[in-house]
Parts: C-alpha cells; sequence; structure tokens
C-alpha cells in the first residue's frame, strides 16, 4: 500500500492548515510543505478533517437495514417490546449478516471507522448473532473495526444458560462483556454483577453494561458498578450505557454519583435516543469522566430511527444537551471520536503522529458547523486507505 | 401555464396508486388513467406524494442562514441571550432580505410550500424585519407563501411604543397577531392578552403567541389564553407557540388543559427543539386540538441549529414523542401538513381535488418511513408548477 499525503486540510484542534502524511496505516507526518515523493496525493482543499469517527453503541444483529421498510409492530410496553422482538426476530431472518453489512456500509460511507455492537445472546439464539457480526465485520475488514459486547438482552440471572453462552462467546475472542438492567430486568443485581465481572475477570476483557434503570434504583445501581470496578482493578475498562437515571436526580446527587465515577473509572456511553434523559455530558466531562456516543438501535424491531452517521448522532447529543456555542457543540464530537474510542480501547488514536492513519474530510468551517450540517463526507480513510468519497463506499 | 398530470403516484393517505391532474394551480382530479392530454406528463414512478410542507413557526427576520457559519456567542442565561441578539443583529447587518431568501430557497428546495415567519417589532427595529422578510417573500413568490406574525420579541407592555408599530404592522397587512410570555417576560399577563386579542379584533387577525412559561405559570397563561379565544370569537384563529408548561403538569393537569384548549379551539405549535418538553400530541389530537410544527430558529443569533427541511423538523417531533409506529410518526407528518395548514388558515388545503396543486415528491414507501429517512425531495410542485427537483429549486 502507498503513502497518501493530504495537502491544504484543516484539522480539528489544529490553529493552522496542514498536511497529512500517512504511511504503513499510521499517520507518519503533519506539517507545512510535506514532501509528497511516492505518495497519493489529494488536495482538500481547507476541507475540516476530524479523526476517524466511532459509533461507541449499536446492535448490527439486530438492523433490518438495507431493505424495504418495516413498520414498527411492538406495544409501547417493555413487555410488549420484549416479546414482539424475540417473536419477530425469527420471522424476519435476523440475526442477518448482509443486514449488518449494508448497515456498516452506511457507517463507512458516513466516516466510522470503529464500532462497538452489543450482539444479543441467550439459549434461543445462541452465538448466531455473534456469528453473523463476524462475518459482516469480515465483509468489510481493511473498511472499519468492529467489535462486540456479548449482551443478555433478554436477562442472565433469570435467563439460565446465558451466562455459559456468554463464557463461550468471550472464549470465542468477543471483546467486552455486557449486562443490562441487573435490578430492574434482571431482578438480582449483586448475583447480576457477580457474573459481569468475574466473567471480564476470568477472560480478562472490559464490561459495557445498559441501564435503562432511573431514579434511586438506577442511581444505586451506578454506584455499584464504580465500586465493582475498583475492586476489580478494571477502571478505564468499564462503560455504562444510557445511564438514565441522570435525568431523575438532583444537581447535588448528580454531582456525587459522578464523583463516584470519575473515581472508579467508569465511563458513560449516550446516544441521546427518543426523549430518554442524557447524562450531563459538560459536568462529566469537567469532572473526568469519559462520554462516548452511538446510535443505540438503527432501524430495528426495538424502533424504527437511525441514520449510522455518527455526526447525525453527535448533532443530536448536542441538541438535546443544549449546547449552542461551538466549544460545547465540540464536547458531542469528542463523544463521537475520542471519547469513543477511549471506550473502545482504540490507543493510539486521533489525529497526531503514530497515531492509526483513521480519518474523515468535510467541508465545513469550523468541528461544530460539521456537526450541525453534517455534510456529505467528502472523503473517508482508513488505515491510511481511501474507503470512502463523497459519501459512497470506494 | 399548462396543466400538470403526475402518473404512478402513491399518495399519502390513498391506498391505491393513482395519477393527479393539475390544472390553474388546482387539483383538478385524482384517479386512474387520467386523460394527459395538454398536461406536462412526469412518471413518479411509484414515488410517495405528500402534500406541500407547512412551516409553522419560523424566524426568517434573524436568520444567518446561507453565509459563512457564525459560532454562537451568547451565554446560556436568558438575559444574556437577549442581550446577545439586540447588540449583535445590527453588527451582521440583520434583518437582512437575501440571508432569508437563502433561507426560503433551502425551504422550497426541500419541499415547504407555506410558511409563518414570526418577525420582531420593536422600537429599535421598527418594521425593518417586516420589510426584509417581504422582500424575500416577493423574491420567492409562486414557489412559496409566506405569512408574518407582527411579533414583540423585546416585550410589549414592558417595550412602550411596540403596540404602536404592531399595530402599524397589521396596518401594513401582517396577517397575525403575535405575544410572548405574557407574565414571565412581559410581567403584566392581563394586560399583554388586552393588547394582542385587542389588536386581533380591531385588525381581523388571528393570534400566534410564544409561550416559553413552564409549570403551574405557563398553565395558567395558557387558561387566560383559551378564556380570551372564547370571548373574542376566535375560536380556530389562536395558536400557543412552544408551551412547554406541558413537561410540568400531571397527567390529569394536562388533561384540565387540553379540554380547555380544544373548548375554546386553541391550536398548539411545537417545534421538538433542543432538550425542552414536547406537548403530548396524541393526546392532544385525540381531543381535538390542532397540532402544528416548525423549526423555531434556523441558523441565527438564538441557536446554530435547524435545516429548514420539515421532514427533519417532523423526525425530531416524531422521535421525542417517543412514536416508533407508522401511524404514530404520521401524527408528526400531519402536524408538518395538515395542522400547519389549519393553523396558517390554508383551506383548502392537501391531496385532495379542488385544493391547491401543492405537493411533494419523495422516494419513500411509507409517510413514517419519509419522516425517518427524510430522502432528497424528488420533486416539489406549487400551485401546479414544478419549483423544485431532485433537492434543488428549478
Amino acid at each position: 500500500m502507498g503513502d497518501l499525503l493530504l495537502t491544504g486540510a484543516h484539522l480539528w484542534g489544529h490553529d493552522s492548515p496542514a498536511d497529512v502524511r500517512m504511511r504503513a496505516g499510521v499517520v507518519d507526518a503533519i506539517g507545512s510543505a510535506l514532501d509528497p515523493s511516492g505518495a497519493d496525493v489529494v488536495d482538500v482543499a481547507g476541507g475540516l478533517v476530524l479523526p476517524g469517527l466511532v459509533e461507541a453503541h449499536c446492535h448490527l444483529d439486530k438492523t433490518l437495514f438495507g431493505r424495504a421498510w418495516v413498520p414498527h409492530s411492538a406495544g409501547d410496553a417493555l413487555a410488549e417490546r420484549i416479546h414482539n422482538d424475540r417473536t419477530r426476530r425469527h420471522e424476519l431472518g435476523l440475526p442477518d449478516p448482509d443486514r449488518a453489512t449494508a448497515l456498516l456500509t452506511q457507517m463507512v460511507a458516513a466516516g466510522t471507522t470503529y464500532v462497538r455492537s452489543h450482539t444479543d445472546i441467550d439459549p434461543e439464539v445462541g452465538l448466531r448473532g455473534v456469528e453473523a457480526v463476524r462475518a459482516a465485520a469480515e465483509q468489510m475488514a481493511g473498511r472499519v473495526t468492529v467489535q462486540q459486547v456479548a449482551f443478555p438482552q433478554h436477562g442472565l440471572v433469570s435467563n439460565p444458560g446465558t451466562a455459559d453462552l456468554l463464557a463461550a462467546a468471550l472464549e470465542a475472542g468477543v471483546e467486552t462483556v455486557g449486562g443490562i438492567d441487573p435490578a430492574g430486568l434482571d431482578g438480582d443485581p449483586v448475583r447480576h454483577l457477580d457474573i459481569v465481572f468475574g466473567l471480564a475477570e476470568r477472560f480478562g476483557v472490559g464490561v459495557d453494561i445498559h441501564l435503562h434503570d432511573g431514579g434511586s434504583l438506577g442511581a444505586w445501581e451506578l454506584g455499584l458498578i464504580a465500586e465493582r470496578t475498583k475492586a476489580t482493578g478494571l477502571a478505564g475498562r468499564v462503560a455504562v450505557s444510557h445511564a438514565y437515571t441522570f435525568g431523575d436526580l438532583s444537581d447535588a446527587q448528580q454531582g456525587h454519583l459522578i464523583d463516584a465515577l470519575a473515581d472508579a473509572g467508569v465511563a458513560i456511553v449516550t446516544g441521546a435516543v427518543y426523549d430518554f434523559p442524557v447524562p450531563p455530558v459538560k459536568r462529566l466531562r469537567a469532572a473526568g469522566v469519559t462520554v462516548a456516543t452511538g446510535h443505540d438501535g438503527i432501524r430495528d424491531l426495538w424502533g424504527p430511527y437511525g441514520s449510522g452517521d455518527m455526526l447525525d448522532r453527535a448533532m443530536h447529543l448536542a441538541y438535546r444537551s443544549t449546547f449552542r456555542r461551538d466549544e460545547d457543540i465540540e464536547l458531542a464530537l469528542h463523544a463521537a471520536t475520542y471519547g469513543g474510542a477511549q471506550v473502545l480501547g482504540v490507543a493510539p488514536y486521533g489525529l497526531a503522529v503514530g497515531a492509526p492513519a483513521d480519518l474523515v474530510v468535510v467541508g465545513a468551517g469550523t468541528a461544530a458547523e460539521a456537526v450541525v450540517t453534517r455534510p456529505v463526507r467528502d472523503l473517508v480513510v482508513k488505515a491510511g486507505r481511501v474507503v470512502a468519497r463523497a459519501g459512497e463506499l470506494v
């Protein structure tokens, strides 16, 4: 693979325009008037360069993307929605590597270079979801890096056999162990966390727990997760997704919880979806808590929304956070880039020499403008290779 | 102007594909195998036809659209934001007919055929905003119908001279009289409503009041507005924009208020903006209250967001309302079409014989899919004339 040299680039976070030279999949040099010899030269003409976008929370195994519209068929209650998922996924041929590939294609075209997908595992579906997502990731190898979370969507303590399947998935290379509402859905928070953190220790993997539980229950569980993280020495490798409880807490309660998360090294992943509360991004970041973002479901049996475009997602996060100033809107973009990379354990990462050569070029004067206007991606580069141009896969 | 015949159309709300013939600016026939003689025939090949979209609440006079990105410069407090608006609008050359025209151009390209714009009027800016919006509307005449609300953004009772200017604007043909937080911003709810409804009666115009006031204060004001509407016989001609108070009320309190609005014939206009509460659309509609939607500010000194695309706005409304099923998502599209037309007093309107030939064609299998995916507008027709094609003005 030859070198790639972008000229006339405006790099996010850099004051003056610069060239970026990429060699052997890595950013090799950033500066002015870099030597073009031996490189494919692309003049990006003042385009804004962002690091490759990071989708930190999605469900590739569930998506109906890339086929005809499927009207949503579930009732509003959680029990109806779970029933709808468990009955219709088979009928619709899920999990389906082709649909997952279609969605990954759209993600890459929109500049995403890393994806964390929570994959359902239960005695009924077994590891078929893991295999489908792996097949899709192989289809898209070299264009996007996909990692999976072994996700007990339909319960862990309450769904016998699931824990063993999670272990089998981790044994087979799944990168992270998941969990879900240890109290509200699974009914036994202590045993749930015993299993999840036990698997994390046994397989040397990180943790990413769905926490929809609100109010004092959710806050208490978040505290438990922080305690477990400290006890297991997993600081920096544990994330809590959603954390809707923040919307129910007083400022003081939020403050105590944020301090506990910062102290334990627990990250927060928020999608800013529907009307669910968005954790206080600015306050979390100010306290040193990592914040990442992702779509959650995209066009699936849980809901019909989602584009796969992480600038779209950053817009939703900024908008719901009532961020208006450029520096605030950039916090949302940080979640869709650097914050996501931290949660996924991608290091080095970013617009710096020595980092993987993953980047996206858009026509925008500032990073905030890119979030607000979400222009077509002029160029997407993964590991130093152009993988999409003008919003289409190369 | 010749006739226009669309063939192979899938009309929203109609069961089977049909042709639509337009003559003299009006929908002349809907049916199968219509006579093409004397008509320009456009085969829309199964495209979905929606009535022309209705932007029921925006601020054309404030927009910075169509020029380089202007980073937001205000602090978060309301007082800082008002100060920012009053000082920077002059510096940035607002109100500006060219920027308003640029935004209207984008709106038309996205299928909007009717716009209600709230235009600032105060002793400092006088009627310059009204004139700027009128100039832009004239530039875009035949492509989009623009009506204005004489809007006392910076107070009415509390800003001497403003009432006379509102009267002058109405005298000069502005279609609707506005108001803003009669208690919270203007400080004298009874006198504020005396002036607003007095002007409505004097000039025979409708009313559209911004109501950001929350909690019991906002609910009380909403009740006052309903009472005034009944007392003045203005049922069906009064709208309240935003109505954030709904987010603070119990189910029972919401119910009482919704009954009062339905009884008085007061419509609700909601933008589903930022993290502000969205009134309960489904419940309002079920009670017979008209619901419309609009962007509110688009790329202006109050905030940098907004695309001008009413399918985008319908998506935000549906998403924040946690609408997942097609029939629910269509409630949001109704607000961006029929609901908006009711608020603007556009009648007849819609996909029916005798209505103005205003419509938009998109590539979507269902109306809900159009809201979720917001595809490029294949064709936009205003008064029987193609005004945009493939997302670009003709």
